[in-house]
């Protein structure tokens, strides 16, 4: 299709995808004639992820080029592939090495990991950004006074386990490896904020239903 | 206890707590003399949860004020007063009116909560932030050409119950209904980056086992 169709079915303006273009966020089209390229279902793909990771996940442009470049890499294994993409998108707190409720954080997830028998996140450590997120953000809970309640995390974990068990089998829909890590690097971004609100409301919904509305 | 006691107790210097006192983020202690006060076990909760909101949750000093005030309200009834206070946290986007996409979100999100049998949801509508959020994250999920996968999230959303019922049960280890409502606040400020991070974790724990490491 042309720039023009391309404009049209995605709702992106022709100056935006030009500036897609000429920022590498988006491939160039295969070249027509000197002034013409054509474009195709990948492309109205892509611009469908660059918006997503520029609107709703706020990503700086370099940022988004980074993780659309793993997104990229056939080369890479499939999880990898996946990995490196999700690893290069914003992340939570980074651990203060200074702070002494590091090691004790560090130490509780590792225990976590140990009971759940989560071997790759054990294997992977902190080179995962996720990882350190989760030592800092526990660090900051047990500095703050809060009691690290690694029964009540493991409970909570097993659950997200299942979670991503819909989530690969819902990406396993797509039709290519190519589609699916778009949609997983899609869903990481869209669902977030989705989750955090249905998190909300199933408290309250418990919580109605445990102590009624008076 | 002393206000050095308090400070040093809290691990909160002397002039911040003053600083909490004139914000009336803290509750004035028990006047002793004209120049001392009295303070107590519930000071130290109250000035961990403050430090918590500020701190994680990068709440505004009035905003913060705010949801005290319904934490402390014990006029209200126990899911009001909970609902309140954690209405008064920040949440997600507000549903764009000016949309075609917010009509159909709104459309899915009562079906959804139809499907689940969620009756305090359906009751309460968009009186409830989380509720306005998840409209608005939907509805931007579809203009960007996302497909809107109502069986999914269902799916995602029983699984949230299951951690809100495990939430809940957490929570009434609290001896008091004061102490389970501060605890409640803490822990939505607390606990959502911890979890996002624990989700991408299972993530890639799932896609390792599926995929292997190659």
């Amino acid at each position: 299709m042309r720039l023009s169709e391309l404009s049209e079915r995605s709702g992106v303006s022709t100056a935006t995808i030009k500036y897609y273009l000429r920022e590498r966020l988006l491939p160039a089209g295969a070249r027509v004639t000197a002034t013409q390229a054509d474009y195709d279902e990948g492309h109205l793909r892509r611009l469908r992820l660059v918006r997503a990771l520029l609107q709703v996940g706020r990503l700086p442009v370099a940022t988004a080029r980074e993780v659309l470049a793993h997104v990229d890499d056939a080369s890479l294994g499939r999880t990898i592939r996946l990995g490196a993409s999700l690893w290069a998108l914003p992340h939570g707190p980074e651990p203060d090495e200074e702070a002494p409720e590091t090691a004790t954080a560090r130490a509780e997830v590792a225990r976590l990991f140990t009971e759940l028998g989560w071997t790759t996140a054990l294997e992977l450590g902190e080179l995962s950004p996720a990882h350190r997120s989760l030592v800092a953000s526990l660090a900051t809970l047990v500095r703050l006074g809060y009691p690290c309640d690694t029964a009540y995390l493991a409970q909570q974990a097993r659950l997200m386990r299942k979670m991503a068990v819909q989530d690969l089998d819902a990406l396993e829909e797509y039709p290519t490896e190519d589609e699916q890590v778009e949609a997983a690097v899609a869903s990481a971004v869209l669902y977030e904020p989705l989750l955090a609100s249905l998190r909300r409301l199933a408290q309250a919904e418990e919580s109605v239903q445990r102590y009624g509305i008076g």
